[in-house]
């Protein structure tokens, strides 16, 4: 917790700290632009050196070095030395950034359907049979969501009480 | 297409345009500080007014009407007007900003797991059986994907061929 609020306050002057949200909390760590780029690159494009990311992404090679250890800050990513004289470095991920894999589908399958006038640009598939992945909303009781309006969300254990209150009383 | 090129090129300078990808694309509409949230408000805080997201965010509100006109402009959110004298609106969310649900949930899930100390803040269920909502990686094929290694990306139909030949010889 600490190392994230470091980081966010050192990237983002804490902008969503008064938010008491996961989906806030994610964006801290991944919202800079460009930074779920270069996790999407990582997962997917195989980038490990800094050369394969400014490739990738054609970006200033400041903000990319900011962008990367912002990453390694956040423990989404981690560096290790490949090289020495001069000393080179490739960035790997770590379980935490592995774990992205499902909002970037999600954001991939929702940019397919309103935003991809030619086509998609890249399909996913499973390694393990050569079938098409998707995301879904799945319900623990009856299996389904068949529409994003069945959702409902409702305050947490994690949520303080005057917050839940004021979530609650605006439902009402 | 073009209100898409319109918005991302106020809003964003068209940051991403370079990148042939759905994900990056859907950044373009939503990476702006504050505008997942605004979404996130309107989808389960039941915020519709100005003032319902000025309380929830606590921003300025020239920032607050930018990102109201840009989700407007984007196709995510309709303004109407109930009221005149003064002239006041309510924003609704679209088909597409309401299909945003499972990406917000992702980010959720992956915040709940990394970035939530003090248990989850927010749960998610169903209004149709109250059971709990998560979302899932499913495989076309055999149905479930264990683990996110388990996720190949290949260029799609939507990918130019210059661009899908070197994501290819990238992936060899």
């Amino acid at each position: 917790m600490q190392v994230l609020l470091r980081y966010a306050s050192a990237m983002l002057g804490k902008t969503y700290d008064s938010q008491v949200c996961s989906a806030a909390r994610a964006l801290e760590l991944v919202g800079e632009r460009w930074t779920l780029l270069l996790v999407r690159d990582a997962l997917f494009g195989g980038a490990r050196r800094f050369s394969d990311f400014q490739k990738s992404l054609g970006i200033a090679t400041n903000i990319l070095a900011t962008r990367l250890d912002g990453l390694v800050e956040g423990g989404m990513m981690e560096r290790r030395r490949y090289s020495r004289n001069p000393d080179l470095y490739v960035y790997l991920l770590t379980d935490k950034g592995r774990e992205f894999v499902p909002v970037i589908i999600a954001l991939t399958e929702w940019g397919d359907r309103w935003a991809a006038p030619d086509g998609k640009p890249v399909l996913y598939s499973h390694t393990v049979c050569g079938g098409e992945i998707s995301q879904q909303l799945t319900c623990a009781g009856c299996g389904e969501v068949r529409d994003p309006a069945e959702v409902h969300a409702r305050p947490g254990p994690g949520m303080p009480a005057e917050m839940a209150a004021r979530m609650l009383s605006g439902h009402s």
